[in-house]
């Protein structure tokens, strides 16, 4: 029997969604936890490969049990085996063909700077301080570019062997709250580290040190090089998952 | 001189605001920071003596400096030498007759509750789980007994000494975001634990094993044992202190 389950997690403390030999992963965790309960190993599938430090509100993941559970038992029971900053948030049965990172049509990320002076400690896991003179309608404009079918090869990890760099972004948009500014996108698909890429690059549209317009060309295949710093991991969140029927 | 500082903090690590002999606490890490930066020992005094636990967006506390130090020094210099779980927010220079909680004319406490199935590990911090069946509106109809002086016995730790138990409450109410359900109160001061030991009162209400005219009874001087548990410490947050003046 396959599950899919919904799980949130603070990265803060992890080398990322994906098992690592010297370093514990989110995978691992829940793995352990589902193991605990199954009483066998358990192998679980990620949709995204979130970085190290990288936060998920909605990250999706299958698995199989030979003796099946209640869908109930895989949130309430799984739970009380995991630390407190992963959460499994909901279960259900699935089809034998669903696969959480194959079946997926898309994806949203959610990055939050603040213009504060200081970041308020309650923020501080999830927000990246930027300066107050950043020009959010510069980075507006800049983000416009990204809707669409792109080669977006200067924005991916240099080094990563990504096969196709093509994706299509659906949405990218900034929004305001307070001190907070806020990047969404959603689309098809990420190259790894594509987000932060196109964070650090937007924000350097807002500090004046690059024009909106350049993300015209960056998007044609650029190297990373042309495109600007990655941003901090911890500002950034894979907020959901997207399937058929939902 | 006399300077005031405005803080926050995550209080998850911490066994309050107050200094204790056999625990940390955030006065004693607050003073170190600063004491670093002055190059002698620095006492600090807090508005509120905040819980184990507890967190604060806008505490505030004043120190005196033999030789003054410019405010920006204050954030910019003591926030290197504070883990990142408590942030100094600003820094102002005050009148040597302004007493951080002495001066304080009031206080406004949130307190954050989820109806969700599981808390999400992105809120869990700050956010207690209740039961998705409470009826917010019985809690709303209790809030509205709050506002004006009372007798808040009912409310005070048991044990605590706190000479005259009369309060004024200024606004009391809930207000609701999706899962959440939020508390707000801002009062000229609070006994000790009397927010947690409201909020445990109201959830009772909430889940209809008291009734909401309860309130009027309680709010004359009860003892403890007549009023609800005190409800968990990380939901709560010390938003604002607040001074003449301002």
């Amino acid at each position: 029997m396959r599950y899919r389950l919904t799980l949130s997690y603070r990265g803060t403390r992890y080398a990322g969604w994906q098992r690592q030999d010297n370093a514990v992963s989110v995978q691992q965790v829940v793995e352990e936890g589902v193991s605990k309960l199954a009483g066998v190993p358990v192998r679980v599938t990620g949709a995204s490969r979130t970085d190290a430090g990288v936060h998920a509100r909605g990250q999706v993941a299958h698995l199989n049990l030979d003796r099946p559970l209640p869908t109930r038992a895989l949130v309430h029971g799984v739970n009380p085996h995991l630390p407190e900053d992963i959460r499994v948030l909901a279960a259900e049965e699935v089809e034998e063909t669903f696969h959480a990172r194959k079946s997926a049509l898309g994806k949203e990320y959610r990055y939050r700077l603040s213009r504060a002076e200081v970041v308020s400690a309650l923020d501080s896991l999830f927000v990246v301080p930027v300066s107050g003179r950043i020009d959010l309608d510069r980075m507006t404009r800049a983000a416009a570019f990204l809707p669409g079918r792109h080669d977006f090869s200067a924005f991916a990890l240099a080094g990563g062997s990504h096969g196709q760099p093509f994706r299509t972004v659906r949405d990218a948009s900034w929004s305001e709250q307070g001190a907070e500014i806020v990047f969404s996108v959603t689309g098809d698909g990420f190259l790894r580290g594509m987000v932060r890429a196109l964070v650090g690059t937007l924000i350097e549209v807002g500090l004046g040190r690059r024009e909106p317009e350049s993300f015209a060309d960056l998007l044609q295949g650029r190297p990373r090089s042309a495109a600007g710093p990655t941003a901090p991991a911890q500002g950034l969140v894979l907020e959901r998952v997207f399937y058929p029927g939902k």
